[in-house]
């Protein structure tokens, strides 16, 4: 579609009959949260569009202006508040199959009291981080009191990834593998880093996610900014090329692999500082195992980086977790002191940056098992010359 | 890229020098900001990535778990808060022209502490529509009261459109207005939904809007569903087929235009539902002038299909206001007695819905002009034959 207009990022919508986990899935996991709401000591969980009520119950729901609200209470009931438009999107979710209540509302209810009726006056309740202050405000004026955050409660659930959200990412990592194993068809001097990320774009989605959710493309030095996405810049055969890409697979989990590219042979000082960040990131991710602190991982790589006098080069945390959401807990960033747990799933991605003129990142996913992780991108690590 | 593939949204991404208003156009908008937030009594401000962001600055941030904020004090000051990794993205805005310190944070600072520093203790704030509670619920601990909504406070000054607004809007209109010139060329028995809705993507971009927003390809019952997108239907003959779409042009306005089309000629109680339809939206569109109600335009609309004994089948409000976002205020909806003024964008989209055989809509946008409204979008309203 519209190739060469600079499109570049591709997703897959409309209404459709989406593979979702079984029911037992969800109802066990409905079943789970009611208990952390309980053992947090709230009435309700409140959560609204976004990778929690995707978690929960399949939804793919996209609302924003009007309020979509699953109401898990402490007691387990669970009740789906959505305008009354809205309800044939529930088709693409698991809630026909799950003992929930649908409340359905027209434009003029106070979908907020609906959300919370039921529940004791003044409810302790806990909101999804996703939830747009559009509703936590009005929500909050209902209980008298600030919400809580969901997340908090959910954590626990969401951090550990069962055997088929594995399976997922396992899927999700192999896919854009796929995509790194064939950039030499596309990563070329003298092309746009623009044209570059179409081509990845359309191997994202031929490769089998269902949508190319980012794609960095940093050639020379706007490689130094790990949060460029791609422009008109012309790549030369000098450059060191940042390309970190991903999307989800369904049933909606995602991937995110970075790998730097060249094409000549690179000068001395950059060939040192890609070999001190590829041990970096090696020790990194030779440090997860069940047990030890999210800090620690940060640290493996920090400290590498710090004895080569890299440490002012290393601009951003080791890694977050990964799932539903590309970005989620654990986060693998200093202070973090959770400990790793079996089933837990992360990006494992120092790099350099040196303003101006060029940067490197390495990045894996890695979900911790009994005796350390297991990586789901397996491309190699080295700095790769095209 | 990737034709075939049910790809159907494509948006353009990527770093690039963004088209924006000129720097004057922030600077009045944020000293009427400023204005705004005194009179109602607030400390402050605090804008998180969204449109009143874009509105305010020209940024098209979308950061999430990172916050980034802008803070507009009630004395004029403002700030920008930003993690430092985000930093870049603010050249494309309009930031480095206007009076905004720029406050920079890394992983590990309090971010919400930042944003509120300098305000007086226990600031009394307003957050944008937009901001997660991700951000809110912290921003709310550390002021220690629930934020206002910034809406309340920016409605006025996003309500009314300026000429340039205007201009933008009117470009969007002739845009898909295009597109909609063109539906013969792919709405064809024997296709796909999504296959029609993949050929209109790649419309909407190459008449030149930036992204293919939202697109609408309800054929035959699927049209009963308002908020049905596209699917893999099979189209036939005898259909109805309801088709809406839109999407922004720079500087980021939007077009939404509704036509519905047939293949036959109509059995009689569609062609006479649709008659009906067709006055309605003549008629709301005719109310449209300075001083009278939104609800009154909702009226219109509802009262001659009650007339015609179709109040049942018209489940939504007749529409939205329209700009940066797609659907924002004033909302054309029973119970709000805003008065219109002139430089108001808004919908005027009522349908008519059958469930589980066919559905229909009419949809234009238009601005409020000192003796009526300046329609934006101009194709034939009838039912279209194919």
């Amino acid at each position: 579609m519209a190739s060469g207009s600079g499109a570049a990022r591709v997703a897959t919508t409309g209404t459709g009959a989406a593979p979702l986990f079984g029911a037992e899935v969800y109802r066990d996991r409905l079943r789970r949260a009611a208990d952390l709401t309980r053992a947090a000591d709230l009435d309700a969980l409140v959560v609204a569009p976004g990778p929690d009520l995707r978690y929960l119950v399949g939804s793919r729901a996209e609302t924003f202006e009007r309020l979509t609200a699953l109401v898990i209470s402490a007691s387990g009931d669970a009740r789906l508040v959505i305008a009354r438009l809205e309800v044939p999107s529930l088709s693409a979710s698991a809630v026909g199959d799950l003992d929930i209540e649908v409340v359905d509302w027209v434009d003029g209810d106070d979908a907020h009291a609906l959300a919370l009726a039921g529940l004791p006056a003044q409810p302790r309740v806990a909101v999804s981080d996703s939830m747009p202050a559009l509703h936590v405000i009005p929500l909050a004026r209902h209980t008298g009191a600030t919400p809580q955050l969901a997340t908090d409660v959910l954590r626990e659930l969401r951090m550990i990834k069962d055997a088929a959200e594995i399976d997922a990412l396992r899927r999700a990592g192999a896919a854009i593998d796929r995509v790194h194993a064939r950039m030499a068809d596309w990563l070329v001097p003298g092309r746009t880093e623009r044209e570059v990320a179409a081509d990845i774009a359309a191997a994202i989605l031929e490769e089998g996610h269902t949508e190319a959710a980012f794609i960095i493309v940093g050639s020379g030095p706007n490689g130094a900014d790990p949060h460029h996405e791609f422009s008109d810049r012309v790549i030369e055969r000098s450059d060191i090329v940042v390309v970190d890409i991903g999307g989800p697979v369904e049933p909606g989990y995602n991937s995110d692999s970075t790998r730097t590219y060249c094409f000549d042979e690179p000068p001395a000082d950059i060939a040192d500082a890609y070999a001190a960040l590829f041990e970096a990131q090696r020790a990194a991710v030779a440090a997860v195992r069940p047990g030890v602190t999210a800090s620690s991982i940060d640290a493996a790589a920090r400290d590498l980086l710090a004895e080569r006098g890299l440490a002012e080069r290393f601009i951003h945390r080791t890694g977050h977790g990964i799932g539903l959401s590309v970005h989620e807990e654990p986060y693998i960033v200093g202070g973090n002191d959770i400990p790793l747990r079996v089933g837990m799933a992360f990006s494992v991605e120092p790099g350099v940056y040196f303003s101006g003129r060029w940067g490197a990142r390495i990045e894996d996913i890695v979900v911790v098992t009994e005796d350390g992780c297991e990586p789901l991108n397996n491309r190699p690590h080295e700095l790769i010359r095209l």
